[in-house]
């Protein structure tokens, strides 16, 4: 069996998610797809609509075959880092390809990459202006900007594939929304961006919706509990308030003096839009400021985030009988630990992380994220 | 003028207050009635009902000339740290006099201290068992035990007078409440203990209240939102959650191996009470382990506080013409720092540990605790 791979965050999965996950087998042929999907906590610093069982739920009844989950460490992380922790797990799992959207695929991501310095010294730590030094490189060398998220990622992917032996074949495809950022759903169109879905499903726009999503998605939306960051203001406000200004600092992605101006705001602001609103400057992007505010919920601190990227892991979320026939054949070369539940070793050390990003995100949520949680088999 | 101290928490102010106040007067003839108050944390380890500016007002409407704030640095301490912030406080204030209520005020206090070891070293160190060792140690020179907690904390007065050059005279007077744990108001009587008195208050239980304590409390209770330990709870499970074992370690009154047990237990506790419950063994006393869930919701270590209370200070919250009369009559002599309001370097240094434990309060209470808070004048 062949697998191809796929590194997504479904929040939630919508019509252009189908699409990719359609194309990335008609392009590879494979004969299992696997998909590494972020858990509660996003990319940008948030918390995700629908939990992580839901997502995998609807994963695996759009067609995927195995579904694990991108650990906090790295899910939680800028692009280039998302992006090694994405390719290490489907490289560990044997994967043949990787099949990622870009908003422009025409572009030779092979070749850029060798225009880079070769050291990749510059890249190992990653700090606000990682994007900006990056495309100075590329910009200097090659004459082109990557200024489109997932181009840049594509980018990214093609670096960490390089770290891990080029295990992978790397297929750009042509996403399906004009702009990630486009935040509207437009009449008539039958794709439209996640920022877009996510804030019509905030407003209850069902009919909206329906267009541009799964039937499965639409009855999620309708009847789960959705997550956003203000249901967690009040405790991160209160980490903010309490923490120690040595605390503070230490969290991942803090930058050298923003742990006063986050504490200092925190005290006086009375959202959390507000606070990133009165924390946002020129020195820091909005999407900075929010993975520092995950950080600073979950208490993660760089220290314990950069020890944990050395110890990444498969921990499996679901499958259908492809997906298991898959991870059996695989188990006994698998380069990574493979993890299918929580024991209270794990939840103590190897998955000490995702337990406390989970306990966190279910003192809203209200359901138990990896206690007593065993992999989805699908259908049930 | 003369001066008269008391030391209170007043939670709520109630009958046998009043008359612990009057007797004051009455035995010592002052000029002027001094409150220490425990601000919105008290000693047995629990947020106070009402807010310490309500519960100076009420202070203030049953006659008190001056309130200022026993810090809570050692206002959440056992018995002996306890009454030494306050009597630092009176001391400094210039004081004559000390009136506390007592289980056996006929007890020689005075001549049982006698019979203490001289070093006093091995009380320099609270700890869990720091009323039994210094009750053995009592028991075996005098054949006396102290059991009764107002006893007990008496005693703690004279060893702080002592050690602040017995500026005060110590004058203990029967208690009008029976047994300071009697949970039940009793019909027809005027005194109730302040347990029975929360209980009745939590149950709306207004015509069994309005007996027993001023009618100020009365409609202050009726009026005001009461804080209690339920309300903290989802913020206390968060930090246990989310903190890692040596920040729990960290925190003040932690005892070795508890932080452990702490944080397993907040993992499923249902709710504070069922915490408290399954965290008790014989090792720790509920009073210890409510201190110690304070300390870890302000997360208060246990290096802070020793070292803030190092650095006591006068905490004014609230006086009538006779207490601005004399606090101006002492300022210039003052030996501890005199705090009104509080600046931008107060609370970042030093009224930090008052600020963060009232800011904590307020996110339930919703009433600004510190911040642009002036002394009480009253009458208004």
């Amino acid at each position: 069996m062949q697998a191809v791979g796929l590194i997504t965050e479904y929040n939630p999965l919508h019509n252009g998610h189908l699409y990719h996950l359609q194309r990335a087998k008609q392009l590879t042929g494979a004969d299992c797809s696997i998909v590494v999907m972020s858990g509660n906590w996003l990319q940008r610093g948030e918390p995700a609509l629908l939990d992580k069982w839901t997502r995998t739920q609807l994963a695996l009844a759009a067609g995927v075959d195995l579904v694990v989950e991108l650990p906090v460490f790295y899910a939680t992380q800028p692009a280039h880092l998302f992006a090694r922790g994405g390719v290490e797990i489907l490289t560990a799992l044997g994967c043949q390809s990787l099949v990622f959207g870009a908003e422009h695929p025409e572009l030779d991501f092979a070749q850029l990459m060798t225009a880079l310095p070769k050291t990749q010294a510059a890249f190992k730590h990653y700090n606000a202006t990682y994007a900006t030094q990056f495309n100075a490189a590329l910009q200097q060398t090659t004459g082109v900007t990557l200024t489109k998220a997932n181009d840049m990622l594509g980018f990214c992917y093609y670096l960490a594939n390089q770290q891990f032996g080029n295990q992978l074949k790397l297929i750009p495809i042509q996403r399906q929304v004009a702009d990630h950022h486009d935040d509207q759903i437009q009449a008539h169109q039958s794709f439209a961006s996640g920022t877009a879905i996510r804030a019509a499903a905030l407003q209850q726009a069902w009919s909206q919706i329906s267009a541009v999503v799964p039937a499965a998605t639409l009855t999620q939306l309708k009847t789960q509990r959705l997550q956003t960051w203000p249901d967690f203001w009040p405790y991160l406000q209160y980490q903010l308030m309490t923490a120690s200004v040595t605390q503070t600092h230490d969290y991942d992605q803090m930058a050298e003096g923003l742990e006063y101006r986050m504490k200092e705001t925190a005290q006086s602001a009375t959202s959390f839009a507000d606070l990133m609103t009165r924390a946002k400057s020129k020195r820091y992007t909005y999407t900075r400021l929010q993975r520092v505010a995950t950080a600073a919920l979950l208490q993660l601190t760089a220290t314990e985030v950069q020890t944990a990227q050395q110890h990444n892991y498969v921990r499996v979320l679901g499958f259908n009988k492809t997906g298991q026939a898959y991870l059996h054949q695989v188990k006994k070369q698998l380069t990574l630990p493979l993890y299918t539940k929580i024991t209270k070793d794990l939840r103590l050390h190897g998955l000490a992380l995702d337990y406390r990003a989970g306990r966190v995100y279910e003192l809203v949520n209200g359901h138990s994220q990896d206690l007593y949680r065993r992999p989805i088999m699908f259908p049930r």
